[in-house]
């Protein structure tokens, strides 16, 4: 909790005292203290499960120089946050690791909208995995091959080279297998288009750096082909009508960058159109950005108001065709339809069919993503490990395994069950089912005694006994916040340092688990279960103003909290490299605009 | 002569002391004095005909806010070079200006090759032609259209709008016509591929923004396939081995950039297939490079030689199919056929359709480019004027005038030229046939008379009495020396600087006219013809060396021209904006290496 409260400190500091914002930017663009900060948060995420890594891992280097052959294949499958956060961490020599991805690039995703109108340039957000990996000191290779079958029984992977830009020689398209003692599935999502017939072929999607780079180039032909000389004001408005679909944070982010690009460059380069912009934001629920704070929200649709951005809401797209957009408004039977220059499709991710036909073979076939234990296993499936976009942790309930726990506690077997018996096995449930923590944090609850003595109406603790039945209604309500983990970089990012933790002391935990006990059966985990912490989120609305959303119910909005992304995110850049582009880029965007070449 | 003189002894100096290069660059990276020098020089290229331009503009801008319709319109095809060059030197608002070209930017071509493996980023030496046009005081207008048709008789062109990116809507592809009062042809050119077998389709070409992009990633993908588990060292010798067809600066300097890629990055990001890595250059003549002094020769081959690149000299490409590329040696019948992994064809230029069209269209249909006069106007077409690659300068021999000039020479009739008669008009000999000058300095000949002595065997010039065979015979060496301007960069923007100081005093000249007298008619040539003054040229080997050959037979190679190299290149960018962009990628390269993400 080290971490936790010393970001909420820090926010709250900057509440007081917004300035701070800009001390804290020039010592992150100089390599300084939030910088340092921010990796260290990172790394320390976990760090109470793996006290002793470093020491266990310099052992195993020895241990694995000498018997290579012994050495475990790890295969990973993507170079996304998941991918590209677990090699990061990883620093355990006696496996051999094999990381295969159509893409031999991570790409800092909460970037992309940026690239879409030129604040950001594409080059600047993408690191090679390959300059990853080499400074590593343990053995891992890269294949940019694609993933198209996995056989758990036979533990092999088959996959498929990338297809080439020109011509067809060079064994492109052939398939090969990887065998695998470990697999560790983290290729994301794909854009779900809920079947809406026309999205595909007539939309803009969001989710890789080619996606972001045609953007910013349909953009500028949107204004190009708009001050074409034979056209009525009537076309000029079509074409100049942008479309987004889904006030989600990206959606909202593009908007706002739409917004900037045409009040900041397109009234100098295109004087003559820039009046006849339009942006329409559709979003099916009663609000945009309905994952933040209510302020947030509320802010955030009265900024649009003013930018001139419309947003309708409660408003469900039914069909696109090349020139019209047909939405139907909620509860009711009309559709109307109108002329769009460009639509950008940012709603929800659906699974890959890789991912779809894994789960058909492996009995999970109805359900929304591969569903994993809290241990990021797959379930039913040894030795595969699913994380970040493409798999949820398909957590245990307290109430399953209340009879376990209740026998557990009630050491005398009296069928009751006092506040002592209780506190004794108290840590263990909490280190076992994550979502007390979660509860006891959204209640404000300090004690899980308390939530014991709520249940007998505050009775006085002594006094207390509990039968099997009131036990489990009063734990019943612990579950009720148990939900699914947001398809955020920041969740894939921390499974992936967590991943690499458990791996990096596999051998050692094998022999002193360092998990709680288990409840159903004997002895301990071997590890933790995954915990998340959310470390708050950014919404930014344009003209250099950002929602941030902050632990500890902080909300800030505005100027400040523009900074404060601009540092965050320049911090939170993989490599030094990009580090430099990303903030040259800003500095750049400042002193010159953004480059409107249709490149 | 003055900027020539001053390049001369600037050049010696660094023969001299070759670490004034250093201060150069520093002063150049900040903004100081070369860049300033070789601003002046570009605008100086014609200074002497167009003295009194400003005094002139200023009175026209008065004059035409008054009566804007009368404006004349002035179509402008292209935004190459020459383009690019007329836009920023137009300075005459009695123009009514429209720029027509399917692409909204200008490419700084000369870093192409930069491009092709990440020396220089693509975005980093593209400017916005609307950038460009909305600094200048005047009426000019952009439209992202292709002229597919040109009508001399109407006064008309037709165009079409480009392709969109994604779908088809919005008035895409349709047709419309633009009026002209005059018409500028600055299409640039396009590959030539001699019509030879298979070319399109499985070789890469270096004239576009997009190729430089497509080659870059081609580079990178080559690599990762290669690196690939399922191969054999055969498959992986054929996808590593680069060809490059063409040994002009182009091929040279790819090969020398992607040598490079190989020593400085591909050993650390792909280090387990570095050594499979073979280049091979297919020049049709002796030579490589052979537009360029013979010391350039040399030293390029024995560098080649030493960082091995195969140079295979006097190779015809007879085919290429998909996985193999068939040569034929000169003066042999056998084909000699090798698997190849990516070939850049960089072979010459050709025309595009419309410049065909046009030239069938106006009887030019057997040239080889558009055929222009001195003032760069299309021979056969009022109002036409054509530069650049896709035009040539047919130049008017000296001895198809020899009548008249020695008619208008013999003032008594006598049927006899003395030296004091010649003496009299040889200015304005001088003046009207550009070659004479090239002549006189390819001959280092310091005074025209010494060509009448020299035909008289050296007789003394007070004796010398010609006729007119006599004349004829002493002045037919003087046509020796034309020849075509090369297609280069430096021509075309020769050109337009030329054409937009023709148009910015075209009025005035029209009434006054300031060029040579007319031999064939009577009074003045309005302008004086074109005159190209050669700067000098660059071939980068690679490895941080650079051959330059400059004014005046200088020849420097190594390093310290590499350094001249970066700083005319930093100092001849057409915005402050790519100017600090290429600059700032030089150093990102220096520090970080090249980036390998495959997008």
């Amino acid at each position: 909790m080290r971490s936790f409260n010393f970001f909420g400190r820090f926010c709250s500091a900057f509440h007081d005292y917004p300035s701070l914002s800009k001390i804290i930017v020039v010592s992150t663009l100089s390599g300084g203290s939030l910088i340092a900060y921010a990796e260290a948060n990172t790394n320390n995420s976990n760090r109470g499960h793996v006290a002793h890594a470093d020491a266990i891992t310099s052992n195993s280097i020895a241990h694995a120089d000498a018997n290579t052959s012994k050495k475990k294949k790890v295969v990973v499958l993507g170079t996304g946050w998941a991918g590209m956060s677990f090699l990061k961490n990883l620093n355990n020599s006696t496996y051999e690791v094999k990381v295969v991805s159509p893409r031999n690039f991570f790409v800092f995703t909460p970037l992309l909208p940026s690239v879409t109108c030129g604040k950001v340039e594409a080059r600047s957000i993408v690191e090679p995995i390959r300059n990853i990996i080499r400074k590593k000191n343990i053995n891992v290779s890269y294949c940019e091959a694609e993933c198209i079958k996995i056989d758990p029984a036979n533990k092999k992977i088959y996959c498929r080279a990338a297809r080439a830009t020109l011509n067809t020689n060079s064994k492109q398209g052939e398939e090969f297998a990887v065998g695998y003692d470990y697999l560790i599935i983290a290729v994301g999502a794909q854009v779900n288009t809920f079947n809406t017939p026309g999205v595909e072929g007539n939309c803009h999607f969001l989710k890789e750096i080619e996606d972001a780079q045609k953007i910013r180039k349909n953009v500028i032909e949107s204004f190009e082909k708009a001050s074409l000389p034979n056209l009525s004001e009537e076309e000029r408005k079509k074409i100049l009508h942008f479309v987004v679909v889904g006030g989600g944070p990206t959606g909202v982010e593009f908007s706002g960058e739409l917004r900037d690009f045409v009040n900041e460059d397109v009234l100098k380069l295109y004087p003559t159109v820039q009046h006849l912009v339009k942006i329409t934001v559709i979003e099916a629920t009663d609000h945009v950005l309905n994952m933040f704070d209510k302020r947030i929200t509320k802010f955030a649709e009265s900024k649009f108001l003013r930018d001139d951005i419309d947003v309708k809401l409660g408003s469900m797209v039914t069909k696109i065709t090349e020139n019209e957009i047909s939405t139907k408004a909620k509860g009711s039977d009309k559709t109307t339809s109108m002329p769009y220059g460009m639509v950008l499709w940012s709603t929800g991710i659906g699974q890959r069919p890789l991912i779809k036909d894994f789960m058909k073979q492996i009995g999970q076939g109805n359900r929304r993503a591969l569903a994993t234990d809290e241990w990021l296993r797959v379930e039913g499936c040894d030795n595969v490990y699913a994380l970040g976009d493409c798999a949820t942790i398909n957590q245990r309930k307290v109430v399953e395994d209340i009879a376990e726990i209740f026998k557990r506690a009630d050491k005398d077997n009296s069928g009751k069950l006092t506040v002592k018996k209780f506190t004794e096995i108290m840590d263990d449930v909490i280190a076992r089912y994550p979502q007390v923590k979660l509860y006891m944090k959204s209640k404000r609850v300090r004690n899980f005694v308390d939530i014991l003595t709520e249940a007998k109406g505050n009775a006085a603790k002594e006094t207390i006994e509990l039968s099997i039945e009131e036990f489990k209604t009063a734990l019943s309500v612990v579950d009720s916040k148990m939900k699914n983990l947001p398809a955020t970089a920041q969740v894939a990012n921390q499974q992936g340092a967590y991943l690499a933790k458990c791996f990096n002391r596999m051998e050692d935990c094998e022999k002193n688990p360092e998990g709680p006990p288990r409840f159903r059966g004997t002895g301990r985990h071997r590890f933790h279960p995954f915990r998340y912490r959310h470390l708050g989120q950014f919404a930014p609305l344009g003209g250099e103003k950002t929602a941030a959303q902050l632990p500890g119910d902080w909300v800030s909005i505005g100027h400040s909290s523009q900074w404060l992304w601009y540092s965050i995110y320049a911090s939170k850049q993989v490599s030094w490299r990009t580090r430099a582009l990303v903030v040259s880029d800003w500095i750049r965007r400042f002193i010159f605009g953004r480059d409107a070449s249709g490149i």
